[in-house]
């Protein structure tokens, strides 16, 4: 991708190394002008704060994550996930994201229960469409990799996505997003992000490695992997998207141990060939 | 299930502990009348030999593992992975197995054209289909994981397998084997289980676990993991499929360390009260 305006760097890349301050001031320095932020990091320095320090450096904000993972079947802590999910719309809006990313959530402890899961956390992103609304603040539904269906997402498809904003009557205040890494293997992907549309409100990138690891915080450096990332682009484009281009990388053994500066410097250049 | 003589176990299930000889030999004396193949094993002590071992046991056979693997861009690799399919096809008759487990495979070293290595898959099965009608053997067609993309099989969902049929003229010699562990994630399951209908030609059952090591070789005990395999079981029912329930466990960590008697024993147990 040659539009350097388009990168967007989420927070969580330099999540070991770099506090909520670090990244901003860090990712300003490199001349990234788009982030998406990490909630832990921002209630360690107070969502006051955060938004403070975000306006100061004329960050962009796309996404806040996570809100959802309102799966149990506990009423009680199905409420408080709706509960939380409300105050991450609120700190949202504070900080002027575009969005919450909104994770399905996995199987409670001992359930096999996939479906009731499913209606579960449908039910929970209907819940909060009225708050997400009146704060001008998007639910960003994310599908991620079926291997993390157990432990962190029952939503694993953009078909199931695009089936979820249906039953949610297009509600304009929910979208979706796109991640490279979540959708790359799926036979119908260009089918249902050309359903998406103008429902898909950030793009995420990063690569699938071959020798992966560990089934969440393996994630690759765009180039390193196999994902034909710019031929997602490119369908994402023809769709009508045309928003930030949002590197995210979990990676536990590689780019969480670097220098972030270096991890900055390699995704700028990685975006140019690689995205 | 309680009905045992459903039960098939595939000798991969002991793949380090147990010889061609002796998992025949064992899954008889343990009453268990079905098997599936392992093909290095069957090399390992010969076709003409296999077969007499597992006649002389009245032992039957669901599939004989693998066949397909064709998703080179090389016209020569490819052409090989055919060739071995149809020796595939030739063994299976010999030995007297329903079908061949055909894998689509992966992607070749250094490519991202899943697109591409998908075509050049089905192209391989249509290739062979006479052969597999000649002998009165099936291809049955296998979606892995979506995880196992990469590295196994660009056939990753139900959806597309029975896509693969149709564009197959639905012939009658290709078939469908659901496995647990491939599909349990899928929300489109149940809608694609009915529509596979007389396509299936296998079930095979195994478990996710909660704290998946590897992306191949880590699969579970029924009962061990989040799999509501009961429910599968059932929709495979209403669609019209009664045959057997093959165990195929791959556990570098735990399965493939045990006293093979132990598993089977296990198996037999977790059978009656999971599968």
């Amino acid at each position: 991708m040659d539009d350097d305006s388009r990168l967007a760097i989420h927070q969580v890349t330099f999540l070991p190394q770099w506090s909520f301050r670090e990244s901003i001031e860090g990712l300003a320095r490199h001349g990234v002008t788009c982030t998406a932020i990490w909630r832990d990091k921002l209630h360690e320095i107070g969502v006051g704060e955060g938004a403070m320090i975000l306006a100061d450096h004329g960050m962009k904000v796309t996404g806040l994550s996570v809100g959802g993972l309102a799966t149990s079947p506990d009423p009680r802590a199905w409420q408080a996930a709706v509960d939380d999910t409300r105050r991450a719309i609120e700190e949202a809006s504070r900080i002027g994201a575009d969005h919450v990313v909104m994770l399905s959530g996995g199987l409670e402890a001992g359930s096999k229960d996939v479906s009731g899961a499913r209606q579960r956390a449908l039910e929970a992103v209907g819940r909060v469409v009225p708050d997400a609304r009146a704060s001008g603040v998007k639910l960003g539904l994310e599908p991620l990799h079926p291997m993390l269906c157990e432990k962190r997402a029952v939503l694993c498809t953009l078909k199931q996505a695009n089936e979820w904003c249906e039953l949610l009557d297009d509600d304009p205040a929910v979208g979706i997003v796109v991640d490279t890494y979540a959708v790359w293997w799926d036979p119908a992907l260009e089918e249902e992000i050309a359903k998406a549309g103008p429902r898909i409100c950030a793009f995420h990138v990063n690569d699938w490695l071959s020798d992966t690891r560990d089934l969440r915080l393996d994630r690759g450096m765009m180039g390193d992997g196999v994902i034909d990332i710019p031929w997602i682009r490119r369908a994402i484009e023809r769709s009508g998207y045309w928003g930030p281009c949002e590197v995210e990388i979990f990676s536990e053994r590689d780019w969480w141990r670097r220098d972030p500066d270096e991890v900055v410097r390699v995704i700028k250049e990685r975006t140019r060939t690689h995205v």
